[in-house]
């Protein structure tokens, strides 16, 4: 017999979760395409040096496969970088995408609680837009995480260019900066001190770097992070979040948002805004995104980009938490045959389908009363002789 | 600069090209639901064992890789086998389930015109039904295709009985007909007449064996059939096409139905009525399924079941054919803002995507009225202190 059991990180919907997995995907895609966004679809192998080459991800994180030529393929890890390559490739001026697709991560710990497969929503706007795009993707990522029904969340927002600057006061080269940006996302703040140590900075410096992580709030913490360090870099950070969280607010929006100054995206492709959804009853964020303007000009067409994209499962798990989990709808009309011309069943049945009307066959007439009963079905036709209506009480008897 | 092509037997769909598959794939889907089916959705990856343990499938047509701990994976290939391995684990009694999910096979011919990835759309309904299952997916196969915009196709059904019966009447072991089968399936008739040397079989045999190509069209071929074969197996597989026949043409669905009983399915599951649905416009069976009763007892437990699949690509390139491919919508109203309260334009564009409205920004007044004449966009809004309804004739100019 063969085995029945998944691979660690792989999960089946059975019907009862797929049913609100396609609903939330379905309320946020409505969202997205309400905005004029369009919808695409990559394919789940990309030659990996699509998503490996300058380093951009480790080979480490990829289901990697060898093709029949030799070449290395990989399993659909980031769909922006997909996007990017359609986009290089056969598109041009200011494009709205969308899509919901399956992302994969080859973990080895199979003890983690991370999905190797995992679902993702997600925008992507590219082409030449600034402040203005910014606000639509932000609204957008309110909208769409509004149609899922979650009501309680924030998005962080944050911004490159604020840590750069930093780097830049500190006279950091690019691996420097970069390996104190791993430290930082990892929080992990012995690798900080010793960072310190080894670059022989000075302590004010090391001061000024372990409060970045206090930098969150409302807007007066952008004076407090104007005043820790505002070169050029920082400072233009600092005002673009300012405008951005100031007509966030005029909109009535300002709610929903945070400023985060000590946020370093994992992923080193952003150049600008970074955004994270976060809700008090999940532990991950389930909304991801940014800026990523140098992004297409690694395939050889320079275009700025905005994104997110929100985590299907994390996110269903923040609807289950709050109660926002439903079972698959029932059928609206159980029926049986016990002897009629199937002319008559067909015709009555297909009318009823297409007024989209859930429609089931079962059975004889006391399994068809049995089923209604057992799963609360008031209306049944028994078709004998001619259609028969039945209503099934709360009791349970027919009327 | 990274590669940007695709490996081969791979797509991106684009906005038109996505939009048709989504709106294809939801009229499916939806016909589906209607008939009382719960979508599920199953892993991408899967032990590779599933599909080619008893030999049931080979392993040349897996994308495979090796997972952390050594043990062997592969990309889904037949959704069906992983609906048996839920079913199986999770699941009793009748149980009907739909899903539209990528299927690959690994095929090394770059120049094959096949997909390495295909989506499909499919049903499955598991547990102990018989001829009443069976004509409640018939019937659906052809509402399901009709909701896609497909008006002319056929259904072949056949039913591998038929071939059982013919080989046991040679007698032939399991070996030597499921040899057979293959010949016939590949319609390689130089190799059947070595087999039949090789076998040392009649001439009889080898006339009538040859005849089974023969076996299609209406309801008259089924007296030939039995006149050919007409041993248990045999007899029980024309009488339970005739039964089936019989009902749909009651049903008033006879015109899309065609029987082949020369039909040797390439899935060795099928254990019962097998079908293809074809039409003129692709070359290729755009619709596949079958009964399947001893797939479920692979994994420990016994469940009769039949399903089909519906190939998307293949039934979207047969709409195309009959100019059925829309482009994806546009935007129903473009709005610019020039000067205005940010939350004057919120609520306003806010309240009309609510009501299911398509509402994207775009840049200046000017660029405003070039987009929407250029798109056919007749609806604009100008926020210029207070929402402007401006509508844009045929011609061009705002009015």
């Amino acid at each position: 017999m063969s085995k029945v059991q998944l691979p660690f990180g792989m999960q089946d919907y059975l019907p009862d979760d797929c049913y609100n997995k396609v609903k939330t995907e379905s309320a946020i895609c409505n969202t997205f395409s309400s905005y004029g966004y369009k919808r695409v679809c990559t394919p789940t192998l990309e030659y990996a040096d699509l998503f490996t080459s300058d380093g951009m991800m480790s080979e480490k994180r990829l289901f990697k496969l060898t093709d029949t030529d030799g070449s290395l393929l990989a399993m659909r890890t980031d769909v922006t970088m997909q996007i990017c390559r359609m986009y290089v490739t056969s598109m041009s001026g200011v494009q709205r995408m969308y899509y919901a697709s399956d992302s994969f991560e080859f973990l080895d710990d199979s003890n983690s609680a991370r999905d190797r497969e995992f679902a993702q929503t997600g925008v992507e706007l590219i082409g030449d837009t600034g402040a203005d795009g910014e606000l639509e993707i932000l609204t957008m990522a309110v909208d769409a995480l509004k149609s899922s029904g979650l009501e309680n969340f924030t998005v962080e927002l944050g911004h490159v260019g604020y840590f750069d600057g930093f780097a830049e006061k500190l006279g950091l080269d690019t691996v420097s900066a970069a390996k104190l940006k791993k430290l930082i996302n990892k929080k992990d703040m012995l690798g900080v001190e010793l960072f310190f140590r080894d670059a022989g900075l000075s302590d004010e410096s090391k001061e000024s770097i372990l409060s970045l992580p206090s930098l969150f709030g409302g807007k007066e913490i952008l004076a407090k992070a104007d005043e820790l360090c505002s070169n050029d870099k920082s400072h233009a950070a600092i005002e673009r979040i300012g405008y951005l969280i100031g007509k966030l607010e005029q909109m009535g929006l300002g709610k929903y948002f945070s400023i985060d100054l000590g946020m370093v995206s994992a992923n080193d492709y952003y150049t600008g805004i970074v955004m994270k959804g976060l809700c008090d009853s999940v532990g991950v964020s389930i909304l991801d995104g940014g800026r990523y303007d140098s992004l297409c000009s690694k395939w050889g067409k320079p275009a700025k980009a905005i994104g997110f994209a929100i985590g299907t499962r994390r996110l269903l798990s923040a609807l289950k938490n709050v109660g926002k989990h439903e079972k698959a709808p029932k059928a609206d009309i159980a029926y049986a045959v016990t002897d009629c011309d199937v002319k008559i069943v067909r015709t009555t049945v297909e009318k009823l389908r297409k007024k989209n009307t859930v429609v089931q066959i079962f059975g004889t007439e006391q399994d068809l009363v049995d089923y209604c009963k057992k799963k609360g079905i008031s209306k049944a036709i028994l078709f004998d002789g001619a259609p028969i209506e039945l209503t099934i009480s709360a009791k349970g008897g027919t009327i």
